[in-house]
């Protein structure tokens, strides 16, 4: 093999390291989130006894759906972010750690949220849910400026570069989930948890409008 | 390297990435199985009494042997499945982490079990084994839309196609599993959990009927 | 690409997902060995109370450091091994499903024999040490099931062939650790644990011993 | 696929593989610090009872933060060395293995240090501060004798050869780091444990000049 042959698919394999070792951390977190739903103890079991036992422990399969779900979705955008780029630095080294750290900690504060999420909407605790909501705002925020950053021309991180519409959806996107993950802060401080979860349920909706629009920018541009 | 050399590379490693990733899930799933195996707290330590507590986990790794296999079992099997892809799309995707779900609740539900396999034959328990089942039917029958998805000839997702008797016994196998395990759930509640799983061990039975009868059929065809 | 060459670079990826599936196994397997290690709880911490929780906690860590020298290095055998195999069927794929069953065991055994290696050795536990042994003989010997597999002609997974010297060595080798650890047990019953514990420090020697052999007969061979 | 050409690209996996299992150890290892945190329990949860028992979690949470980032350093340092490297051989192998030793100690050593963090600056405590400092002292030392062994000319480790100021800096900055460690333990124990962190927190310090130093003598040299 050339030499030069040899450093490309060398610099390309460094590449991979850093994606193969995000998807470990990936599937790691993803897989301990289970380990915060404890094995119910009972004395006695019966049928209705263990029933009984799981509906106490609905809230934390609950939580784990939901981390599951959104932790799967963020590694789909990471894998989707990553087949646009064709080379990396430092920089980008980093911001994927800082990155990686907000899925590390979702574990812990899924248990948290989850542990009190029983009590947290009958009496309204704001603890909890805040945790969580700045746990995924963390992460929405550092993908954001991953989209930011290697979309920077002047980086060369993307050869070729991502066309126009795809990034622009990709960054309004990534911005937009953790802010309104933020917003829900202080409606559940001003009105109630309860409020601030369907403020979060707003997402999809709001997602979907913003692709649409965005699409019809696009194709009255290009008609023009 | 060429432009296109490149984007073929760049999108075969996507792939890569999507299948490497699983392949972590399982990873982590099957070990951490063995966590649920808590190491005996004996407070004088003798041969007899360590033996003992070993006796009293006899359950747990029974429970532990069974998932191990099962799970490498479900791995061998994307391990082939993914072995005739040779592209991938959103919904493949999205496929994916629906069975990986199935998967990650592995640890908890064979902790569930096992912990209560002792008295749930004596006292016929029917909610451990339940779930169990539950989780089983759940990741057989994301298996067997997998299947279902990838050989469908307008996705393209298989090229060159699976062959037709090869795909035919991997379609039937990955369905009747999860059938015979759904069908249990009322034989245990009819009858008994220790019937129930009787009727579990008729699967591989039946899988080597289903098998000689495809194979034939295909014989027949070929030699007319 | 060449569909033959695509196909080609498929199953060269297959047998790599085996080995990475692998390779992810020992990693969380050589991991988790520190979940064991639990965190000294001390009400009044003091330098010298911590210091003697430490102590307290040593033939944990003793234990800790001997499991993760063995499985180490039962990785770098299957690193070297794998290095020769170069194609791959299903009997290899559940000889290695079988081989990291033992791997995946490896942090319950060693968590309960070093929990029970302090008593062990004053009250000569023999149920701890058996486990611990048996658990690492199983995994010896599906390495040498493995050995004989990949070098059977017939199977031609390792092309081109594996030299005669290094194909004897290995296989002696592999056969020899799992045969000692077995023959530690009776020694155990016999006489104590202590002794047992000496017979297993005697394979470096009967390795080294063995390896001379075999390459002094293999010059003799060569100088004939 | 010519012979060779085979053998090549197998060489080439097989030092690629044993970077992916280092990762693998590194990404499980980075996670698994987060189990340490445990989550809460508080009786009667309020928002006010659970911003407390948050705030008895900040010295783990901090001690998370610490240890996650010096893992990722030393990721991004092992990713650095290893983008050098293009051949293996067993004591580079043995040698990391080593290394990962302390990588994955570090989720016991993190929590252990973060137990204690508290009353350790209040009343001093030196044995969990010595032993996380002898953990990194460790790591820092592993990855000198690293970099020392793969840029030895004679083992033929890096082809191209890594250029002479990279490799100094390299080395020089990966011996200044345990070293300052090392020289933290004698001034906790001479004054006290809060002076030795102000002696850890002036490694980013002597790095930089370390690097300016270095960087000047090579501009002087290429001047003259």
């Amino acid at each position: 093999m050339s030499n030069v042959l040899h450093n490309e698919s060398k610099k390309e394999f460094q590449l991979e390291r850093l994606i193969l070792f995000s998807d470990a951390v990936f599937a790691i977190a993803i897989t301990l989130l289970v380990i915060e739903i404890k094995i119910p103890e009972v004395e006695h079991p019966t049928d209705s006894s263990l029933l009984q036992s799981l509906r106490h422990l609905a809230p934390k399969v609950l939580g784990f759906i939901v981390s599951f779900i959104l932790i799967g979705l963020y590694w789909t955008i990471h894998h989707r972010m990553f087949g646009f780029v064709t080379s990396y630095d430092k920089r980008l080294v980093i911001l994927n750690l800082f990155f990686l750290f907000f899925i590390v900690l979702m574990p812990f504060s899924t248990g948290f949220y989850s542990e009190y999420a029983g009590p947290m909407v009958e009496r309204n605790l704001k603890i909890p849910f805040s945790f969580y909501v700045l746990n995924f705002f963390g992460l929405g925020f550092m993908n954001y400026l991953m989209w930011r950053y290697i979309s920077n021309p002047k980086k060369r991180l993307t050869v070729p570069a991502i066309d126009e519409m795809t990034l622009k959806l990709a960054k309004l996107r990534s911005i937009v989930v953790p802010s309104i993950f933020l917003l829900s802060l202080p409606v559940a401080f001003i009105t109630n948890v309860r409020t601030a979860v369907y403020v979060l349920l707003l997402i999809p909706v709001i997602l979907t409008i913003v692709r649409k629009k965005i699409k019809n920018k696009y194709k009255l541009a290009a008609s023009n």
